[in-house]
């Protein structure tokens, strides 16, 4: 029994709650979900991997457990206890759920957003690039690639070089790697030999920035898309939204609308849906255009801005979505609004770059309670306002002060 | 021992928290305090009247106490047992902490915030009067009534009504009578006698409307001020504020935002600060003009369009100040901002006028979580935008489908 849970037994009986959610990892996403939860009189219940997770420090019902668990999945959403009240959907922060342990709490009448089956393009890039091919959404050139045969025949029909990737458990750079020869991938075969995931090769997309559309999609189609936004990678780690993607072609930008909501509903996604893509420039009479990157069914990093630059921020609306409520506004509440991401510190850092930072009144910042590791995410910053550059260079000097790096501007 | 208490245990000792704060009072104001306190890296403390107060419900080291207890109390700031971190500061929500309880947390070496001499003001209505008199901030005329000769006296001198008002324990209507003779407060003489609290008498101001001022002060003196709003009281509770009041006479405005700083700065605040006013038309050649009628040291009713409407929250900006961190950016978001509170109504209204109240996609619903009573504030919403009817209209509606009225518009 978990003392979280325990707490909250009495505390359950007699509340004034209006939905019950269950949500599956106690990151920073879900942790980021609380203040819109509280507002809406949600009760959030909240699957975390150990009492120090970034969720379990603001989450009164915090049970500790494990995703794959059938059973501390199963205690999640039915309630612990005579007095739990279960939950009336659950969804999720990370994809990390086998599809068997999902089909049992539909099972018991719960809704899973999003869906398993909409679920398993998250889970799986073999399977989206698949669905988004036979959709007709822009990708890269693509295929499976079984054996280092399949991926050394790729790389000659690319011109030799390509990105290979594990069609699970990536993120932030990892499971992705960019290759001339099978050679640099053998452990990974080997890995998928021994039961590993599978593996995926891309081509290398020539690509002038990344791009991201992120929308909420409720069960009855309503679907809300906040504006497009650029997302600035540094070694394959998101560093820096900006919001709207300055100077975007509206033509791109009706491309990125479209490949996004085509996704949303050909995979049925309910909840909030990240689309990363990459815009190529037109070429030779051809107009600009993008491809698919990558796919996120929670809320993403892509839209941290949103808290502070959108009326309804991303954890609020994914909240309503999988309750199927009708969705907020998603319209930005600033010209401009740019986001920084806080990459591993140390704690003294933090507590002593408060001052600093918050002597700039216009930065809003967002600490995520983590423990401290190298190159760890451990929060992030936003400025709003109406001159780029000015906004960029506060958001940047402020995340760099939380780093404990010198000032720069 | 309570068990949220011992939950966190564990989660203290390793935690990656910036500063501790303790508050005392579990209400929806604590409550409201949880976003930005999450953002911020702080560790909240809350003393609770009980494990279904409306912070009690968000807040997960929420011990259960009195704040007249000075064990309890020094529990909360110390941390209990060998893990619980000691705060940096001690705030409030409500004004019912005895000054002996502060002066021991004090003699800790903990910051207690406002402080003891500045919350007497707050605590006692003929000490904020004397006070503000030195002050030369303008008062309605007033008098401390020991007795019923006294109050006779006075109602004669001021025409035949005055509004009598216990100097201590009032809120939202209670503790406050209109009266035309002392006969009509002959209980509150009786209970002053038994040791209650004591009497004063204010002239009925002839006021247009109600105004009220929001700051916060850190102990270093800066001061940050919200726009000046328009307050709208039914039955002696505010139903709906007007960010900023509308059609304000810029003379007005300074005068309004002069007394308040002069009260603050006058009475060392530490904190929020709300000045609540009234507004006198012009007479005969002089100007109008303002007097103020009451005053918290804590976020107010008035600032809870903040959250929405105002790059900083008030919640916000108590933490930072009690905290003496510099203060967030107090400007409007909007055009205008509306807040209409949410009064008594059932559970089953508040879960079923959800998706309705959701349907306008810009209203932002804050419920308290609280036990429902009749007549009990259980959450406010606020809209915000470029035209004042139409955002005062729209809130209406919502607050009024929360409540569980026919929608009027």
């Amino acid at each position: 029994m978990v003392p979280s849970v325990r707490a909250t037994q009495s505390l359950l009986r007699s509340a004034t709650v209006t939905r019950v959610v269950a949500v599956v990892g106690g990151g920073q996403l879900a942790r980021m979900m609380t203040p819109a939860a509280t507002a809406l009189g949600l009760h959030l219940r909240v699957l975390v991997e150990g009492e120090g997770s970034s969720a379990a420090r603001v989450v009164v019902d915090a049970p500790v457990g494990a995703p794959r668990s059938a059973r501390d999945v199963l205690d999640l959403v039915r309630g612990v206890g005579d007095d739990g009240l279960p939950a009336d959907v659950l969804t999720f922060e990370h994809e990390h759920i086998p599809a068997e342990v999902l089909a049992q709490v539909e099972a018991l009448g719960i809704a899973v957003r999003p869906g398993p089956d909409a679920l398993r393009h998250a889970q799986d890039k073999i399977v989206m690039r698949r669905r988004l091919t036979e959709l007709g959404v822009p990708c890269p050139r693509w295929a499976p690639v079984p054996d280092a045969a399949a991926l050394d025949a790729f790389l000659a029909e690319v011109g030799g070089e390509a990105v290979v990737k594990t069609s699970r458990g990536g993120y932030d750079g990892k499971g992705v790697r960019v290759v001339r020869s099978s050679a640099q991938v053998a452990d990974w075969f080997e890995a998928a030999a021994d039961g590993g995931p599978a593996l995926l090769v891309e081509e290398k997309v020539p690509f002038v920035r990344e791009l991201a559309v992120l929308l909420a999609r409720r069960p009855s189609g309503e679907v809300a898309v906040w504006p497009v936004v650029e997302t600035v990678q540094v070694g394959g780690v998101c560093a820096e939204v900006l919001a709207p993607a300055p100077g975007l072609d509206p033509d791109v930008e009706r491309q990125a609308v479209e490949a996004a909501v085509a996704v949303a509903a050909g995979v049925d996604v309910t909840g909030v849906l990240a689309v990363e893509l990459f815009e190529i420039a037109g070429e030779g009479g051809s107009p600009a255009r993008v491809v698919v990157n990558e796919l996120a069914m929670r809320p993403h990093n892509s839209g941290h801005w949103t808290l502070d630059g959108a009326v309804t921020s991303q954890f609020e609306q994914h909240l309503r979505a999988v309750l199927d409520l009708p969705l907020g506004d998603p319209s930005a509440r600033a010209r401009w609004s740019v986001m920084a991401n806080v990459l591993g510190s140390s704690l003294e850092r933090l507590t002593d770059a408060l001052p600093a930072v918050a002597a700039d009144p216009g930065v809003r910042v967002h600490l995520y309670g983590k423990e401290i590791r190298a190159g760890r995410k451990l929060g992030h910053v936003t400025v709003c306002g109406e001159d780029l550059a000015e906004v960029r260079s506060r958001a940047a000097r402020a995340a760099a002060l939380l780093r404990g790096d010198e000032p720069t501007g």
